[in-house]
């Protein structure tokens, strides 16, 4: 059974779509709120921490990345550069001024300088597990520790070494995928069939996400043997979240059938929207650069597009159950979904008594 | 609610890998027998018919390809089959043996007749619908008429159709996709956020599919808002199906990551275990001919490796939830299926009760 928060629903982190608010409005309603770490430098993680703790005494999840960062690798990149030079040529900027550096970090020794010093009460981890040393230092702050597996492969190592649950994330879920063990895309089970194996394989609890966005998904959830679920796409029209206007629409305009895997955007294979960047670079391409060095080439893009109004250069992240998302309050979402759970589970019993 | 049959499953057809006993042993154990008719004659159906009435009193369904048969293309053919030249010389095998013809048929006025005739209480649908004509013959019979929906599109178009009851196939699904409106696979939702968008989208029965193989599945799927559950690839190792040995082996050793689809057997996109075939010349491939053509080329050398107890050139069909299948009567399976499904729903409602 799930202790940790009074409500077994997970707020998922979403780098570049909210800070603390969100967080915030999902703890205080009595789910778990997360924030996204691999965006923000050791002292902005600090600042958010320290936020969240004077808003609620609700526990809460700090999420890192756990990639091994690649070899930069020049020419590669160029070449990269070079294939969207039409798109730079177009809105008259200068390939020059593409973003240098990874833009994403993964978990290091400043950052887990930070979680000894603030000690929070959930530190999980998405594309595997920091290296011994890192992991056990988390473990000594008496911190849960969590990772992503999207194949029982990848829950059986993470079990091994000793995580405290596991999310096993779906097909269907929106934004980076955390494979860690694979980088074949077709290899990546939907949640429905991947849930129940993952539960079979491991004595850890298990975090079901990936298409779940609304009561129905929760019980469904509980029903294939999860501890808890983890929610993301749907709180992204909250108030809350920091989505940009263009992807607001997106999520607005999409349907079942219009989300993809790219890498464009990073390197790595993650879930979004068609635009034009996806329809006429992939959404899946060899060439693009290892992650995340694949992100600076598209951001002058991005932004020149943004502010036009145009969303069809920036990665629209979101789960195939977007369409089942609204405009509304996190924390009253958040009680909506569990209430409706509540209900489905007992209405359906009701029906399948003898 | 589910009044076609006492208990809410229904037996997926698996063109191949069954025949009327598996059908019955479902039927007579409260469930909807399938038999899948692609592969058979008129007076193969008018037999399996009469057989299974023979056997049960209990309704049953009959299952059709709606595709429009190819034009054939001699010169892709040709390029296929020269493609596969070298497992032809590798096996001492003449190219010139390859099977001729499709090998699966659409229905058609023959099949219309036997429906009329023989008057079964279910027929249904892969791949869309029959032409207007036939399929007001076919309603004209009283029977209730399906047809599986991949995405929500499909959903909405079967609806304005008239069809009674929608499979809602998520990409987890074993076997041929029955997409029709779109032929990218990129485009096919989970049954996690497939299914209550397509509840939302019709007002007709959902009959969920794909992932499904045991009481968890059924209740989640029941959560999701179906009215009854299709259940494939957990059947094919029971003794009533007439799975081959080289299939049962794969099933027995597949993982929730080793199957993909592929196009390569048939020319329509099918998911099934990874095999040689599919590891060196798939798992999709462009070059294939059109549905069902791509048949011919590879039929000679499943027929040599089979012989030789060898699955890699077989089609090893199997949905992603296959290591769930247990050695089993199918009979005695669908009871435990219902059986787990109530008792589990039932321990989830005493566990979220306020």
């Amino acid at each position: 059974m799930w202790a940790l928060t009074e409500l077994p629903i997970v707020q998922a982190p979403m780098a570049g779509s909210q800070g603390p608010k969100l967080c915030i409005a999902v703890c205080e309603a009595g789910g778990l709120g997360s924030i996204p770490c691999a965006m923000l430098t050791p002292d902005a993680l600090r600042e958010q921490i320290a936020e969240i703790r004077f808003a609620t005494k609700a526990p809460f999840n700090v999420n890192f990345f756990a990639h091994t960062p690649p070899t930069p690798d020049a020419s590669r990149e160029q070449a990269w550069l070079d294939r969207l030079r039409l798109y730079y040529a177009e809105f008259g900027l200068d390939p020059a001024d593409a973003a240098k550096g990874p833009g994403r970090a993964p978990f290091d020794d400043f950052m887990c300088g930070v979680i000894e010093e603030t000690r929070p009460p959930v530190v999980s981890f998405h594309f595997g597990l920091p290296d011994q040393n890192l992991l056990a230092r988390v473990k000594a702050t008496g911190a849960k520790v969590w990772s992503t597996a999207t194949t029982v492969a990848e829950a059986r190592w993470l079990s091994a070494r000793g995580v405290d649950a596991i999310i096993a994330q779906g097909r269907e879920a929106g934004g980076h995928r955390g494979m860690f063990l694979t980088d074949d895309i077709d290899a990546q089970p939907g949640l429905m069939a991947l849930l129940p194996q993952v539960v079979d394989a491991v004595d850890v609890p298990v975090i079901a996400a990936g298409g779940i966005a609304d009561g129905r998904g929760v019980a469904a959830a509980l029903m294939l043997g999860a501890s808890a679920t983890q929610i993301g796409t749907a709180y992204l029209l909250s108030p809350q979240a920091s989505t940009s206007a263009v992807h607001r629409a997106a999520l607005e305009a999409g349907r079942d059938d219009t989300t993809r895997l790219t890498n464009l955007f990073t390197g790595r294979p993650a879930r979004g929207h068609l635009n034009r960047y996806l329809r006429e670079q992939g959404p899946m391409n060899a060439a693009a650069p290892a992650f995340p060095l694949a992100t600076g080439a598209i951001t002058p893009l991005r932004a020149h597009a943004e502010k036009a109004g145009s969303g069809e250069f920036s990665p629209l992240w979101s789960g195939e159950a977007a369409p089942l998302a609204r405009k509304e309050d996190a924390g009253a979402f958040t009680r909506r979904v569990w209430d409706e759970t509540r209900a489905l589970v007992a209405s359906v019993a009701k029906r399948t008594r003898r």
